[in-house]
């Protein structure tokens, strides 16, 4: 691996598991055995590195957006909901930290401000595909909503506010469990001739709330 | 206006209009022509301005979700939706600064904490009423989500994660537009008999997204 990128994996581990206001280039250095110098030949200093970053967790998901030419089954919504929490799961600090990145840094909010727009049209644009195939029943205002709804969740759900114990690591249980929620967002709009295909689905991703959130049963 | 009562309605419309963490104690005291020293005598600290000003947030909360003797009507959702909007326009500084809020003060996040489960539990309660009145159609399983969700939209609405233009103020008519998001979280439920009467409630809260986001449509 090129020096550059193992610096981003090792970024992105630490930023991942320490959260990315805790982590700074000398950690990241050190964590490698390289010299901090080393380091700033490649970065010139950390908001570089979320840069670079966040622009890969950008082209994955917008890669994720990209829809198949035949029209969209079941199947292809569970392939969808699998990738969209690997991708999720691999850049979790961007959910975690998101708030301080976005005060901390102007270029950064821009960015994401342009991302944001970016992945609501393209969101709505995935679920008018669904409807197209007749898997979900919609009319224009459920459909704006519904995306709405769907990016606040996606993106709120890594810091459930103030639900979850402090301190408590974000695991992939407990992102499963946000894909769920997701889905569940649509289950009222659901065609009948789907129905006993769906629960497939929310068998694969229902984590038992229990787990998550003692104290809420 | 006795002068705590004073310093507490000077704290919550600074802590509104201009951020909880932009506002220092001095500029409280400044603001009301009240030398520090007075401040300090009925407040030791802000954190303590802030707990006060939860606590009668929370009150306001829980009265919110104790429900009539009567069955529920769509009068009564018409009602408290607009009461909820009231609630969180009152307190937004809570929706607006609550990652920094919980990050920063320990026992505010242990107290947050209660809440949230609190208020979980009053929600289900809530929606489970109008299940019991006839008005919305789900099984268990869709009403755990939709509550779990509901509260998410609600705490993160205020944030809009990177979708607001930088710096925007928080209007109240963008928190109109969150409350309709948090009623199209049932639009899937509604039973046939009320549809047509939910539409004057859709109405009256919807505010069109080109206003709110410009450069979504």
């Amino acid at each position: 691996m090129k020096t550059r990128d193992r610096i981003l994996a090792a970024s992105l581990e630490l930023f991942n598991t320490r959260g990315e206001r805790h982590v700074t280039t000398n950690h990241i250095a050190n964590h490698l055995g390289m010299s901090p110098g080393n380091l700033y030949y490649h970065f010139r200093n950390k908001p570089m590195i979320v840069a670079e970053l966040f622009q890969r967790f950008e082209q994955r998901l917008d890669a994720f957006f990209t829809l198949p030419e035949a029209p969209l089954t079941l199947d292809h919504k569970a392939d969808l909901l699998e990738q969209l929490l690997q991708i999720i799961w691999q850049f979790r600090f961007l959910q975690q930290d998101l708030d301080q990145l976005l005060e901390a840094d102007p270029d950064f909010a821009q960015r994401y401000h342009a991302f944001a727009q970016r992945s609501l049209r393209h969101a709505r644009g995935l679920y008018q595909a669904f409807i197209d195939a007749g898997i979900l029943l919609m009319d224009a205002r459920q459909l704006e909503a519904l995306t709405l709804n769907a990016w606040i969740i996606i993106n709120s759900w890594a810091r459930l506010p103030g639900a979850q114990p402090r301190g408590q690591q974000l695991t992939e249980q407990f992102l499963r469990r946000g894909i769920y929620q997701l889905l569940m967002l649509e289950d009222g709009y659901i065609a009948p001739a789907h129905r006993p295909a769906i629960g497939a689905l929310h068998a694969r991703l229902q984590v038992p709330l229990g787990e998550l959130l003692p104290g809420l049963d």
